[in-house]
């Protein structure tokens, strides 16, 4: 049966002599890779963790993320991908509430990790590389791997064993691991490789981190088609400078990246022309962004939905509607059941906004140890997003908002992605938040938080009037505040609309 | 859960005015299919037929062929595409063996309908179509749909439930019902699309007959991604000009097909740049014949291996490999897990001749009520293809020949299409097939039978000595016969061996 666990084995077989990885000046054939694989796993089994044992690893874009990814799938190990963000408290609670019995930990994160260090009650080993001061009793990777007894044979798994466990960025309440399942992501590999019509002709760049499903798809779908990924950490210049350098075909950033990088004075400086797309998740890109792009760096747009909790894509958009249905998420990929429901989870027409649900293969098998938690969000087997859209005629869908980052406004709702669309076609505007902020009047006012561009100038008066005819009166923003600094993100880059709201919300009682 | 069974329901609601199907002069969008699709299924449930039960078709290509596959879809419909070529008496065997209650016929086959009407024993219904005279009590296909009360919602099916029954050409023995799934179905479509790299932007010709699966796994693989099929009856210059008029991307074609139309006076005459592949399946396709073929009529050319026991294609040739790996099959698709073993069923390693068998979601359920011969065939989960081939060290598929076809000559193993593919590179050569003829010293003695070109000459000593340093002295023709006539085919459009070898073997125990 065709599972994720054999890819990097068939690759091998298939594409010995192949380039599998580069990252920076390391160069690895798909035999290479594998022969690190199989040490790292039979060092990682040597150490006694087993089928089903949680590992974590904690680590920027590297090649030895991508072999921990592999070894997990050839011993059964579930693997714990460990946003690099995280402050010391989040890292203790998540390998405690795992069960975690083992860290991978490279040089950059040495500090995290000693910090965190005391309060981890199930961790036994330690795994790390990299520069820095190793943590006391810590196994060095590539020593582990000289001393290994390679494991060539993988480790049997079933379908709906647990490959990883994402921990979700928890904007309200604590983290919740994401439970994901062979059959999961071997869908995912799948509706990836044929929505994005990938093929061995590919080179992915890995300039999202590897700890979010924004592109760890592509760490199966890439190996599945014999092609090359590419790691790195996100810098706009080092970015372009990789593309022109490893001839890379296709990338995924989320629309704030999209506007570091077109934004860049030296955009025009490299040659990108292997680029044939730019795959946008994360939020709908604002039109402005997009159409400035298109100019700055022209190639193929494609806006993704996707959701840790359904392993990655759920939506992609055709590349040639991105201005002309600039919003549109597109279509679902092959594995993906969608819907739009009601509070009362009764199924919406087109074309009315409503709750996104997903159902089918894709969807994961829990939250790690929270059965109430599963049970709230797989309600009659259908995933409940928390994210409210609705599909047009042609079953394209519109994600409009985050259930939580929707307005009432004098009793109207008001979709905050809608009004920051408009304000980012300003030529002043190079950045936007939209929220509801508190008013005696209308319960929540709208308000646009702004970021101008270097040498531009806009004043709340021309941002309000140049949004009327654009969208209905009650959408537009009451007041208009500017930010002198970059508005604050997520760790997956969308703007962190909550911590702009607390802002406001201070000493009251916000609805999140 | 992702299946065959829902795709066209999916195309309707995400591409409702994209075109779907162009047959001749009939253009038909995805929204007008499936309004053809759900009266045909309405229709057939009124007839009386319900999920499990055959319903059979004769036909060429054509929109009803692929109207009649989705409704089959769409009510649990057992479809029994049935060989157009088949003589009277095959049909009453199939149709008989299958249990067919319904058959749909065009006008091209009323005759060997009326042929064959009396002897069957289980048909109970007949819808007819196109010109001629309608066989009586038949029911017209287009006054069903305009009267029907449309089938809007599938009936369930499950994944282990049959989809197709595809009868095998039984070139041994009785012909065998393939007994397909909606599991086997769904993968293969997967398969294709990944292994092709197919997208929205293809146009599929059906130049292939749709009762094969040499093509047959388009039916859903397109629709799946919203892009469209062009039906059509082969004739080379017919196949050019509809490639111009419908800017068809991509065709699969047998070697001989391949030939015929690269041969064609006029294969310069029409504007096929939109082609971008060409799939020759059926049989490796004669070196000589892929060097013509890419001078006169320039494209990607792609070797597959397919067979109907494992729904289709299986693996597959990069088109950069085409000259330069001239004979490989290419690597397995994702859903096939393919080994060879000898005749004790024991894996042999890389580049070492044995039988291929093949195992996973891609094999058949069963041949239709022969449980010895599904057991035979399906030995310990690996299905046995008959086809004798190795893998080389980067697990190319090489098929060196038919089990049947090998020829054994003084103890050692001449593979058939290894002689036929030197010899095809000679240019006087037009085609050629290899066989075995009996032989008082070798057991059996190398034959080749060669039709020439148009205006070439050569003789018998001239081809004999042109094999010299280019194989083994062992596999080089003893004999070779010319012959003024095009040679038998098989309705896959592979040179019929078993025709050819009786002329030798009349009288004599063939090993066949």
């Amino acid at each position: 049966m065709l599972s994720i666990a054999h890819v990097l084995a068939r690759a091998r077989a298939m594409f010995p002599d192949r380039l599998a990885v580069w990252d920076g000046e390391t160069r690895i054939t798909f035999s290479e890779l594998g022969r690190r694989v199989d040490a790292l796993a039979g060092a990682l089994r040597r150490l006694g963790l087993n089928k089903g044992d949680r590992v974590a690893i904690l680590d920027g874009n590297s090649h030895r993320y991508l072999e921990s990814y592999y070894a997990a799938a050839q011993t059964g190990i579930v693997l714990l991908p460990l946003n690099a963000r995280l402050a010391p408290a989040e890292l203790v609670y998540i390998l405690n509430d795992a069960g975690a019995r083992a860290l991978l930990v490279s040089g950059a994160f040495f500090g995290a990790f000693e910090a965190a260090r005391a309060s981890l009650r199930t961790l036994e080993i330690v795994v790390a590389y990299g520069e820095g001061n190793r943590p006391t009793s810590a196994f060095e990777y590539e020593k582990l791997l000289a001393d290994a007894e390679p494991l060539t044979q993988p480790v049997p798994v079933e379908p709906d064993d647990i490959c990883q466990i994402y921990y979700t960025s928890g904007t309200t309440g604590e983290p919740k691991g994401v439970c994901l399942t062979y059959r999961n992501m071997t869908a995912s590999m799948l509706d990836a490789a044929v929505g994005l019509g990938l093929t061995f002709r590919d080179t992915w760049m890995h300039a999202a981190p590897l700890f979010h499903l924004v592109d760890a798809w592509a760490v199966w779908a890439l190996p599945l088609l014999g092609a090359p990924q590419v790691t790195m950490h996100f810098e706009p210049e080092r970015l372009l400078a990789l593309i022109e350098r490893t001839r890379s075909t296709a990338v995924a950033l989320p629309p704030t990246l999209i506007n570091m990088v077109v934004n860049h004075p030296k955009v025009g400086s490299y040659d990108v022309r292997t680029l044939r797309l730019i795959m946008f998740g994360g939020s709908p890109a604002p039109l402005g962004v997009l159409q400035q792009a298109s100019q700055t760096l022209p190639t193929h747009y494609t806006h993704a939905y996707g959701i840790t909790e359904t392993s990655g894509i759920c939506t992609l958009q055709r590349p040639e509607e991105t201005l002309t249905k600039a919003g549109s998420a597109g279509h679902t990929v092959p594995h993906i059941e969608a819907e739009v429901v009601d509070d009362d989870d009764r199924l919406l027409p087109l074309d009315t906004v409503g709750e996104v649900v997903i159902r089918g293969e894709r969807v994961m098998r829990e939250y790690w140890n929270k059965p109430e938690a599963t049970a709230e969000a797989l309600r009659d087997s259908w995933y409940h997003t928390g994210d409210m859209g609705y599909f047009d005629g042609e079953r394209n869908l519109y994600i409009v908002d985050r259930k939580k980052d929707m307005i009432i406004t004098g009793g109207e709702n008001v979709y905050s992605v809608e009004v920051e669309s408009v304000l980012s076609t300003h030529p002043a505007v190079l950045e936007v938040a939209v929220i509801g902020v508190p008013s005696e009047q209308w319960g929540e006012a709208v308000k646009a938080v702004v970021v101008l561009r270097a040498g531009s100038a806009a004043t709340e008066q021309e941002l309000i009037a140049f949004c009327r005819d654009k969208i209905a009166g009650y959408k537009i923003p009451k007041s208009v505040d500017f930010s002198a600094e970059p508005l604050p993100k997520t760790s997956t880059g969308k703007p962190a609309k909550r911590r702009l709201r607390d802002r406001y919300w201070e000493g009251r009682k916000s609805k999140i």
